[in-house]
């Protein structure tokens, strides 16, 4: 099949969302940047040009669905006026529903994260530019564990506070927060667009299935029971 | 370091267990089976006696993981005088204590099921014996993948029974499943053998945070609230 010359003028955004469905399609190990360049229409010199490594593309993969995910969630933990439960509620619609909007960046988020931990160092004969892409990816790296780390701790402290302010059971925050961010990342494994339930539809059941553990009924609460 | 010759009479389950490690300290795609070869003292020619490919030496860690589970489960499930309750509450605490037993396993479970998916076919000038160990593989592979539904289906049979016998509450079954499988499946992304809690004490909050989502109060049930 003919094809167009390679188009220099596409945008990071762009190779971004490609490398993310060519790694959902093909897995992590198995996409070569020559299958990402042609998803993009570039030569595979220079998508080189935009990012020096597939680990380096991978952790770009990764930051832009954390950010998405984080642009949608802190702004309803510091709403005011709302009570614990309704600001957990609304952060677990926006994850599910970040995530099913998102299929591909949602699956890499589960699967492929572990590939950032084992990124091959230079060889000893590597060039010095090639060490010091090499230091700049691990920093940049530990950055967004960091970054994930935060996100995590969005829900630690909505949960905390009502557990604090007895609108909550005395759950284990953290192991709480956990088994709720499995199963919230998990949609990403299994949800498909053409699926029987809408993003929202599963984030209105998974909601349900974690709030009546937390939420203390009227008569507990006010110790008549 | 002076090595001993290599040791051939290592069998199968210890070639499996040492995999499941190698692959959890290197991840997939960088862990060579010569790695996996040195960790239980074989030759890399030797280890592709046992194990034709990677792909295959996955599979074998993969679905050992799964029999392990599905044989702790699948008696619960027909256990005769227990509730759907007492029997989910069981099936919940053997999946979680067992990932936690095996958390190299649990991971490779979570992270490296995926690879499967995208194993390499052999190339067209492969001999004929790597095409035919190729076809096996996808056979095992496609079998695996239904053990793996039948374990999921063990689960909502028993969520799907409490729900029409009205002990439990009318959830999406297969979305409460799916879950209930996400938060005990990301144990195996987190949990650290020295840890705060042990995986007995995982499973007993993980339960209970599942378990007021599905059981009726009794005056509900009872048509009085």
């Amino acid at each position: 099949m003919a094809r167009k010359p390679a188009d220099q003028s596409v945008n990071r955004e762009e190779i971004i969302t490609a490398a993310a469905d060519v790694l959902s399609r093909r897995g992590y190990e198995t996409a070569t940047m020559k299958d990402i360049a042609a998803a993009v229409n570039l030569t595979a010199a220079s998508l080189y040009h935009h990012f020096r490594s597939k680990d380096a593309l991978l952790l770009a993969v990764l930051e832009m669905g954390l950010e998405f995910t984080i642009n949608r969630i802190q702004p309803i933990t510091c709403q005011r006026g709302l009570s614990a439960e309704e600001r957990l509620r609304a952060m677990i619609r926006e994850h599910i529903v970040g995530v099913a909007d998102n299929p591909a960046v949602g699956a890499a988020m589960v699967f492929e994260i572990h590939a950032l931990s084992h990124a091959k160092p230079p060889t000893r004969r590597a060039k010095p530019e090639d060490v010091q892409a090499f230091e700049a990816f691990l920093t940049q790296r530990d950055a967004f564990f960091r970054r994930r780390d935060a996100f995590e701790h969005l829900f630690r402290a909505v949960v905390q506070e009502g557990v604090r302010s007895g609108e909550f059971h005395p759950v284990d925050v953290p192991i709480f927060v956990k088994a709720l961010l499995g199963a919230n990342n998990w949609v990403g494994v299994w949800y498909r667009p053409d699926g029987r339930l809408s993003g929202e539809a599963i984030a209105a059941e998974i909601t349900g299935y974690f709030i009546p553990a937390l939420v203390m009924r009227k008569g507990a609460r006010d110790g008549l029971v």
